[in-house]
């Protein structure tokens, strides 16, 4: 996938830097990684440190001081998730900041506006990510909403050009639950507005895992296959190898960034919990087969030692390690792809990462 | 100074390492910075991760990590500090663990053993840190202990060698308070009895600012100049001008990591609280004459912006700064002593560091 500010390998996982910053992480580091491309939230970053401020930096890369991609959410996923007061309309979502009450409207046209001002390489139509469970008539209505915003949001996209000396993507989102005609529908809709990539939205929110991967293959069906198509908000391990297999290029995630801060660290043997006190004098690294800073430098017991006594540095290196996990795991991915030995080598991983102690996902 | 883990060049700054981690570091920064040696405290880590786990590991450095030297001191002024249950005798200290409220003791002998078991390269005799204000009775009385604690260390150093393939020196420290004559008998009693270095304790804690100077030119001019000299808990970068034009060598300070914690950085102009809302959009680096990782990558007001938002990063690139700042201060200090014009480079120094924001002191 291609942004003027660097090539994006897929199968790709985005790091989740909310308000700027993927949290624990220095920038260098992502870099050290592999990461190539930053996933920022538009909503926390509207309401802080606002627009103004961003304006004037020049963008929001300028802003964090990262060169290379970034994807901005369109901010409506927060607004459903982290407000409590919200009118849902066609014109669009009325709601208070959760940081202080302050009443804010987010219209197809405005986060339009909001992510060219930011200046993300990919921007996001405004949804509605509907809830787990959900009924069918909800489903469908919402999903029509959905369909309305994202028509308008590709006509500002197109009215409106880009603010800075980058050129920017519109990705539309694939909403209807759990069901497959209402998913089909918004698919094809959104494939006859015409979108540079097309995400998944409204899995990986309660559902069986099993009906996120059917929906995957309803969706996989339908969207173009020369366009990217982004798993929003997924996943674990075990949910990146199967999406993956069902024709799924983008991911983003808090799990390895939030796990890691909770002492839960991801091997290619299964997860850990470094709090455990089997850990106390395990003088090996964290995961024996991964080369990243922390697996080079320390053991489970040091950072099982740093979790008990709350030293920021353990935040620090079990999220490296995390990330590093992640990275390395759609590296392999797309090594087994172009190999063509991805459904064995899949099935091979799975196994060895369903070891270990249990993970909150 | 040499020792078997590299050289320190004087006068140096020693970041505070409590834990095993200097706060929000990670150590192959420390090494960008040009860190030189670290300090750790012996109370923190006999209690966790406990002697155990640690002689297990092959020592503090093999531990952590961390292949430069290591100072730990005795013990003593945490007991004093963080303990309130305690009684003070001759055989040694009895306190309570602010963990979990179990009893240990401290001797002039087992705190040797501990440091012997951690494998610093500098080890600490225990004493007592008299509190300001204090009485000249017992500054005098308090101080005849900790002579009589140090000769028992010496002692202890002596009978019972290092346990790993390094050696380990061992430091006295001068105790007397704000008194002169207390100050020059505990200098003189424990160049007789004779350590590889000499450290003044019990200063920096809340007499006047001259007071620290004319106990510290004290304590120079009974000290023997060829033996390293290192002012315990010291101090602001004024503080460090002053004392190295006093004799001093070495100190060790929470500071530049405390405050950086809570956006106080400091600038070749004097400080900064970077939560102050003028930097909202200020894009200047934190110090633009600094080099560090922090300065050349980022503006005030991303940092401002990631304390407000309470990142993670905030901590790790304000501290990164402050370290640099303080390690840059020293260098410089070798320098402009080597070129004889250390004077008028201080005066220089402390005119312009008397600028900015008045900062946790």
């Amino acid at each position: 996938m291609e942004t003027e500010h660097g090539a994006v390998e897929t199968p790709m996982f985005m790091p989740v830097g909310t308000q700027g910053s993927v949290k624990a992480v220095e920038h260098r580091e992502l870099l050290e990684l592999g990461v190539q491309i930053i996933l920022g939230n538009a909503y926390h970053l509207y309401l802080r440190p606002g627009m103004e401020v961003i304006r004037e930096a020049g963008g929001l890369h300028r802003f964090v001081g990262w060169e290379r991609p970034i994807l901005t959410d369109s901010g409506g996923y927060q607004v459903f998730s982290l407000t409590d007061l919200r009118r849902i309309e066609d014109k669009g979502v009325t709601f208070r900041s959760h940081l202080d009450g302050s009443t804010h409207v987010f219209s197809p046209e405005s986060v339009v506006t909001i992510q060219r001002e930011l200046g993300a390489d990919i921007m996001m139509v405004l949804d509605e990510c509907t809830p787990y469970p959900c009924e069918l008539d909800y489903a469908a209505r919402s999903n029509a909403l959905t369909l309305r915003w994202a028509e308008r949001c590709k006509e500002a996209f197109e009215k409106d050009g880009p603010r800075y000396a980058h050129g920017q993507a519109l990705f539309g989102i694939v909403q209807g639950s759990v069901y497959r005609e209402v998913r089909e529908r918004s698919a094809e809709a959104l494939v006859k507005i015409g979108f540079d990539g097309y995400a998944v939205g409204g899995l990986a929110v309660g559902e069986p895992v099993e009906t996120m991967y059917e929906i995957s293959e309803v969706c996989d069906a339908v969207l173009p296959r020369e366009k990217p198509r982004y798993l929003m908000g997924v996943g674990t391990p075990a949910n990146l190898l199967e999406s993956v297999e069902r024709g799924m290029d983008l991911f983003d995630c808090v799990l390895p960034t939030r796990n890691g801060r909770n002492a839960n660290v991801f091997t290619r043997s299964g997860g850990l919990n470094l709090r455990n006190a089997i850990y106390k004098a395990d003088f090996a690294p964290v995961d024996p087969e991964c080369s990243c800073y922390t697996c080079s430098n320390f053991t489970r017991a040091y950072l099982r030692h740093l979790f008990q006594a709350k030293e920021i540095l353990a935040l620090q290196l079990a999220t490296i390690h995390n990330l590093a996990f992640y990275l390395w795991l759609m590296r392999e991915m797309r090594k087994v792809i172009l190999d063509g030995r991805f459904r064995a080598w899949k099935l091979e991983m799975l196994a060895k990462l369903s070891g270990g102690e249990s993970m909150v996902q």
